[in-house]
């Protein structure tokens, strides 16, 4: 009754030449948003290309992932950047993409970031300040998906400023702290393994019902999209479950 | 009266990191197109967003200047790329350097390959079409620079065929075989050096007036632009005064 | 009764960052001579780290497979490099790769170039003999590791006039023109899918007797090693069944 | 009477591609080390070839100078590698650069990190550990040159343990802290630009004298070698005069 559905969102286009990764062409028909990763983290101009054809043909919405420059550590290692290198480096990896989204008659509906650099917006005023401005100056209106939190005061109020309008992404497989960041690997129990537990966090997420942080306690979080994997059999698995679970909503 | 005033390119941005290149500084004021690199053969995030501002500042239209994807051999060595490559590249190489235009309130008004894809095209069909096709699927009538040749029937049909329009641009410091294909640098008298000739050569061509070829015979091209170096001292006075007869003509 | 065996090598440490090739575990105990990637067209240093611990555990044979700059292409399109060039890429990759030998008290043992460097030896006595520069300049003795043909006198006189030992390889999963060069992919049979014709084609070349070309006519190659793979179940299957027949022998 | 003259070193090969640094022509004649870039931070196979020849031609001592993979930073970037892919890093630098060595008929004599590593080693003993065990690794008796402070028993405590020499190095046109260490580039006065001041900072160090740190209380350096620049005019004549004194001490 009025509830606006919860998106899934899914991080895609991580191949690389002749190394394949991920599953693109059976969760892609399940998601509602792909994040394509631009050539810096993953990815090259033909990947790019005929993951935004399969998108395009699934009717998924493109958004760009954009990442520290670190192929050889998938983006994942932080790397000492100034603001205005991320600015720019994030402007050249939106460019890219969109050349594909033109080029296949649709644009680039949102940013996220990936990795290393998606971490560092967290504690970073300044680093997210550069990505926001990237945005901005890309193309006014255009989203940024970042980490639904308890509270994201702080990521509305430096967006607002920007003039950016921001999208608040969850994760079904990872255990939470109390204020809404994600625990940190190196903790166990940190990443959801069982099925029906990522079901069932997926489902209060998406209903906005609390669900429990990793000390149990009751967590509640406001989210736009949902952020799954379809990487692996088991993935798809609870991917396909979780739509239909979506779907019947 | 009437003539229709030829233009003045030159090739910047290519400085990459801390490695610099070029005087773009005192060239941009004196030329009316900036080919920038875009981070396959020369460039990089910063430098490209630092070039575009200065061409914005100073009311030079902006030419994307894609390459094979080769930083160590500037662009110069023939890679063999599929024309399916070929396209995705120019495509990616676009969209990234737009979006720095994008950033400046402006957009990218030509594609003039470099380097060894540049002159790949002469001889390759598949290629031509590849990067007709790359300039044509991201923008309706985004023009295609090449080379202006004794007769350029060939690339006229090719582009006319994928409905994108052409520039042709001629060389002032270089010699030229019969049918306006540049004599190969091997060549002895392959490029001019003395600055009477370059200059004596480039009028001749601005107001396609014949001028001699590499065996002293008469060569008349059809051109819409020059393209001129501002790298050093001695090519940028030969581009002011290139540039003060133009304005004079 | 005095025959040399035929030995066993297959190319190695093709992984790249997060993104795995090969089945590098089950496949090295079943060769004698690994052929490591240097990072060029593919691995990186925790991979060959990696790759030549697995091969020193197994005392297989560490080869180094050079190759030109290009992971995105995996070495497999040509670069217009100068011979001088491929000296030092060569060089600088072999090096590299003996890095890790050392470090697990062993040596780089051979050298085979990969992809279309390998290639562009058959064709380019200067590009041939920038490989052979590389290898005697690296450490004398050094064998250099290439395709056995009907006729390798060309390749004999070369390499000799380097003071560079060769060895000569030979495929069972490919078919061969008659003069011992291997058929073009692009033809109709070039590969051999059907296993036990691989396995026969092996076998009769580690016995130095003839086999049919792709037209049918008898060939015969004097082979030192064949080439194998071993990065999925069906090719497992026929290594361990090759490894069990040569050791039978 | 007995005292060890203080060698020179200097950050040589730092061109890349086109792109040219440095003026190791006129630099090398002048010092006693060279530490080369070797092909992550700057550099690449054909000027790794060449400087180590033109080291070889005058006589200087050749060091390795790895980098964190940063080509776009110079290496300036710290960048969040594990202690064990450092040790994998270097070791790759190591063996490529030795391989231009052994083709020049010399070998690598100590080596140096360079930019972000070098800083890190100050602050963090796994990283100093990993990079003490890529030399240990590589060969027995390789020495590591780190930067000589008021104190350095943290750094011989550690090599001592990884038995591997160390080598000291201090700075003449840099300010000092207290301790030894050199004041943050942030801080005004950081970096001396006045010829007579560098020249008088070397001397200082090169007899063991105390000279004054960045607040003009008095630090005692013990070291091996000072870093010196070449590459412009006026580096080039401080680093020709400080020869001529080194010589005649």
């Amino acid at each position: 009754m009025g509830m606006k559905r919860i998106l899934l969102n899914c991080d895609m286009g991580e191949s690389f030449g002749v190394w394949s990764m991920g599953d693109d062409v059976h969760a892609m028909p399940l998601v509602d948003q792909a994040n394509l990763a631009c050539g810096f983290h993953a990815s090259d101009p033909m990947t790019m290309q005929r993951t935004v054809a399969l998108a395009v043909q699934h009717g998924v919405s493109i958004g760009a992932h954009p990442a520290y420059p670190d192929l050889l550590g998938f983006g994942r290692r932080h790397i000492a950047c100034s603001p205005e290198e991320v600015t720019a480096l994030v402007l050249y990896q939106l460019g890219a993409l969109d050349a594909f989204c033109r080029a296949s008659g649709t644009q680039l509906a949102y940013v996220k970031p990936h990795g290393a650099l998606y971490n560092d917006l967290v504690r970073d005023d300044a680093l997210f300040n550069a990505v926001l401005e990237a945005c901005a100056s890309y193309r006014k209106g255009l989203p940024l998906m970042v980490l639904a939190l308890a509270d994201n005061s702080r990521e509305l109020r430096l967006a607002d400023a920007a003039d950016v309008p921001l999208m608040f992404e969850a994760f079904a497989d990872r255990a939470y702290l109390a204020d809404g960041q994600l625990a940190p690997r190196r903790l166990s129990g940190a990443v959801h393994h069982d099925p029906q537990r990522i079901f069932q966090q997926a489902l209060a997420i998406a209903r906005g019902e609390p669900f429990a942080d990793i000390d149990g306690k009751p967590l509640q979080l406001r989210a736009d999209s949902l952020c799954v994997h379809g990487d692996n059999a088991d993935s798809l698995a609870v991917l396909r479950r979780l739509r239909a679970s979506l779907d019947a909503l």
